[in-house]
């Protein structure tokens, strides 16, 4: 996943260690304060100076409380933020007045620990719908983490694992470019392996840089990004309440140089692809490839109702070369697909041509899919527009692991 | 599922065996003609008079060559169609030029064996994207199946059976009433257990009745009734390029009387909860009613949500009391839900009072979940609309049984 370099347009990014934590004048934490029987759950990110920070929240109209205090901060002080407080384990979504008074005293307690203003914190959680934030295990904890803050690696590595849900590994991405003579970062952490689907911010995801910009620019860059990473992933096809993208930047002149751009999307990416691999129960990714659209809207809903569907994964999980499920799912998009002029390839190879002839043998195709990364392309023969989107297999454990999430 | 009786508004229906082959002037023939290894896999239907056909078909834009075959059929002589051919084990869909040469020769020779026209024939297949119908297999079977046409019941159920594909059992309901002094009847049959969306014709269903009508007029009953009743229910999402419904009755006066459409609604209903309770790998079905929505619309679009949700199919497997997925699921429909004002119920019990307060316990509300047929209700509290939607749940069997469906 971590292309050691990436050379786009003469602008080199080189992939650094430490996610998040390699970012000058960021310190981390990540602890178990006991909202989880075992694992670490209580993640503290803190900024030596102020900074501007742009969001990408849950479309979901149910949104949990730390969604709604923080768009509450940031509309007060979105160019002077201090700090993040993220726990997993418990949502603290469709708790009522409870859930709000605990996400607004979690912040008071992190600005009281940061000597800062509640308002530049920023609140977030992930876990159970319903079931309050044990308050007092969460405010020991945050204590802990106050105690623990440092930059770099390891704590970057706690703190992404202390806002792991059902993810079996933390996720990291950093990259560092050359600008004005000045070596920059763009690094990240991010959870989030079932709940996912297309059409939001689709998980958590803490992203920083050094490189100073004005709020709105980070802004634009975080949609732009957004837009092609995180909504174009899907494990199950469902929206969680409290998903939401962070990203933070010392605040600065308008314009980040097209560098950070591609070193921002790569990051986006890194994590997005890093969630799919790791979906709930996956063992295979679908890198789904749509070309020839008419324009990027078609492309991208095709791609996506390709990656959604239950068929189509069960199908990739069996190794089971039903390219029928794949066109069933695009044609129900409905999006104005024209029978007679797709084509489909697996892995690079011709597979169906013009609608209807197999190029690929059975035998051939399922050989295809025992791959561990599987690339199809849909020629839609319309146009030039394209999109990708990245999805995993359905498995038996998918459904293990959600019939009983809370044991 | 079959209610003896049903009263409403004056209309008593009577349920009675035998489904299609329960109408009067029809003939009926289920054979295994080989396309299938070993279980019945073709259908005729034939009527002793012309009959005025509506459909509803797929609306994804990738059509199976029979589909678009009839909708020339009917178009041409939608007031006197005659007979009605359905193959399983091949869907005949993204076949090319051949797949519309097969349909056509299809209707052809059924024309042949009954002495009626080709475009008085209405041809179905429901099986694997892709493959060409084994067509030598397929006239020898249609052969034997003119040769055994009758009336009644066991021919039904040969036909029934003869149509499906992963279902577990065949699905027939007739009602009959009295209007005019005379006995009446309406009967199906349908398939489908996977492939099952709501906002389509989601399956295969072939329904009669003897009442005579205008064309429009059963169209307008039929669409009406698909709606509420066969447009309500999902297996898992996807949406297939055959499914259709078509309904036929002997041409007439304008309106049917009004017990009409009631029995329609129920043969629907029936069928259509079938579907759900014989989902791939189901273990349990989810009735979900939407009350106090702001208009139908609202009403529609939250119960789809939520029997479509992975994560709340998954729970119930599990007999997880994880409610939150619901509200997720139905806040993710963006239909404009008050976060503040909903309730839930569970069978019956109020489950979680405006937007948080839980009113079951966990393991009151797990010991709910044990049951096999579950309803939940979701009252939004904004208005007075209401819909129901069915689902079942997801189980490893949907996993396996799609992992392999070829085999």
């Amino acid at each position: 996943m971590l292309a050691q370099f990436v050379l786009e347009d003469d602008v080199r990014l080189v992939a650094v260690r430490g996610g998040l934590g390699a970012v000058p004048g960021i310190r981390l934490a990540g602890v178990h304060s006991g909202i989880k029987a075992r694992k670490r759950d209580l993640a503290l990110i803190a900024f030596d100076e102020p900074q501007v920070c742009a969001a990408a929240v849950t479309t979901n109209e149910i949104k949990a409380a730390p969604v709604l205090v923080s768009a509450e901060h940031l509309a007060a002080s979105g160019d002077a933020m201090r700090a993040l407080v993220c726990n997993s384990g418990c949502a603290n979504a469709c708790t009522g007045e409870r859930g709000d008074r605990d996400a607004r005293a979690t912040a008071r307690q992190a600005a009281a620990l940061l000597d800062i203003l509640p308002a530049q914190v920023v609140v977030a959680s992930t876990g159970v719908i319903g079931v309050p934030l044990p308050m007092d295990r969460l405010q020991r904890g945050l204590e802990r983490c106050a105690a623990q803050l440092e930059n770099g690696g390891k704590s970057s590595h706690d703190a992404a694992e202390a806002i792991m849900t059902t993810d079996r590994v933390p996720k990291l991405s950093a990259y560092s470019f050359y600008h004005g003579g000045k070596k920059h970062v763009v690094g990240g952490i991010a959870k989030g392996s079932g709940m996912i689907a297309p059409n939001m911010a689709t998980m958590l995801a803490f992203i920083a840089t050094d490189v100073p910009m004005s709020r709105d620019a980070l802004q634009a860059e975080l949609l732009a990004c957004v837009d092609e990473s995180f909504n174009m992933i899907s494990v199950d096809g469902d929206m969680s309440t409290n998903d939401a993208t962070y990203a933070f930047a010392p605040a600065g002149a308008d314009a980040p140089p097209p560098a950070f751009g591609r070193a921002l999307r790569q990051v986006c990416l890194d994590l997005a692809q890093a969630m799919v691999a790791d979906g709930e129960g996956a063992t295979k990714t679908l890198t789904m490839h749509v070309t020839g659209a008419r324009d990027a809207e078609q492309a991208r809903a095709v791609a996506r109702a390709v990656i959604n569907s239950n068929l189509v994964k069960t199908a990739l999980f069996g190794e089971d070369p039903n390219w029928g499920r794949m066109i069933a799912a695009a044609g129900a998009a409905r999006v104005g697909l024209d029978p007679d002029t797709w084509s489909l390839l697996l892995n690079g190879k011709i597979w169906v041509e013009r609608g209807a002839i197999e190029a690929l043998s059975e035998a051939e195709a399922h050989r295809e899919l025992e791959l561990h990364e599987i690339v199809v392309e849909l020629q839609l023969g319309v146009g030039d527009a394209r999109a990708t989107a990245w999805g995993c297999d359905l498995s038996r454990d998918y459904v293990r692991i959600n019939a009983s999430y809370r044991t």
